[in-house]
């Protein structure tokens, strides 16, 4: 069910929906980079980054208007900064798959990862991938169910990362100073995709049930140093 | 000159301010634990973060209320809407600063970076402590000079980081795997404090002057892979 209170917070609902979707293919474009050294993959999630920026800056503006001009109250204001919210929360997951495309890019033709790390990464990018699906879902149907599934579940992905990290930081490590950087920065890019679509899960299950999810722990609290 | 519609946002503006003090002693005592290994220093930071988040909450609460019952247009709405994101920058500045004070705790009585770093995090350091600094002083007085000065001089930080890339880079590094990471992690933490600095400051311009800082070029544009 998707609580609307006019034409103009359809509108906006139906840009977040979008915003969605443009994450989700970053996050795709980001491991076909990554995993397959796709370069036009790569070059694709960067361009498209500045549309995923307009559309959050256009999406503020939107909301800020509704603000001014409906002077909602309850669950249509709790909507409304909610989505200014999540906009922002999906501009930053944007900027973590450029990141990752960007260190594709940069080491095409060969893969930024050592051989060894690969399986890992191929697995968290898995995770990322239904986690995205699960996010345009969750939108689209203001699904709470959905949204706890990417609450209960990141667990999966902190595990992988933490594994990454063991790996980086054992004296066994395989590889040079640049592939270490790597695998340190691009699993730590992925393990935030999915502290932010936890963030985002939590604020969908605010705008249905009005319970504040900021009240909740934390989700910044990764296995490793941070 | 401080934009008040009523005592209410003052309370607000209040309390934004002391986030800003906040998150200034946080950097601070993350510099004391990072550079002087200051386990107090450390415990404090870590101990105190949860107060900041708990205060980011209340400021987004009480600016949510704000919105419901005064129907704030124009000025009033753009600084309670800028309030929201500033305190939701300055949570994240202090998850930074959290992260910082636990790399070093977790090393202590050792510094986690390696002698030839630490020279480099401490000029990284100074200058987020000359920001933070300004921070301060820039919501106090809404002070688009010193927002400025803010936007301009982060270059410099992003020069010292990048100096702390290419070390870790080398092959000539000296220092165990877990050095090398947490010189990237570190200097990466300290980056992004500079970065969200200059988002902040550039919704104080947008407070004063109504001119829209998110319209510029995302400041997340760092000088190595991200």
């Amino acid at each position: 069910m998707r609580v609307i209170f006019n034409e103009s917070l359809k509108a906006v609902a139906d840009d977040l929906d979008r915003m969605a979707c443009n994450v989700r293919d970053a996050i795709r474009g980001a491991g076909k980079a990554l995993l397959d050294q796709d370069i036009d993959a790569a070059q694709a999630v960067i361009d498209h980054d500045a549309e995923v920026d307009a559309l959050s800056t256009s999406i503020v503006d939107k909301c800020v208007e509704l603000l001014a001009r409906q002077n909602p109250v309850a669950t249509d204001l709790r909507v409304i900064v909610s989505t200014m919210r999540l906009s922002i929360t999906f501009e930053r997951m944007g900027d973590l798959a450029r990141h990752i495309a960007e260190a594709a890019r940069r080491t095409y033709p060969e893969s930024p990862l050592p051989a060894d790390a690969v399986d890992t990464f191929r697995r968290m990018q898995q995770f990322l991938e239904m986690t995205a699906d699960r996010l345009v879902q969750m939108l689209a149907d203001r699904d709470t169910h959905v949204a706890d599934q990417i609450i209960r579940d990141d667990d999966q992905l902190d595990e992988l990362h933490l594994k990454t990290m063991r790996m980086a930081q054992s004296e066994d490590f395989v590889g040079t100073n640049q592939q270490l950087i790597d695998v340190v920065l691009i699993g730590r890019f992925m393990e935030r995709l999915g502290d932010h679509a936890v963030s985002a899960a939590r604020r969908v299950v605010f705008i249905v049930s009005g319970f504040d999810p900021s009240k909740e722990p934390a989700r910044d609290e990764g296995t490793d140093i941070d």
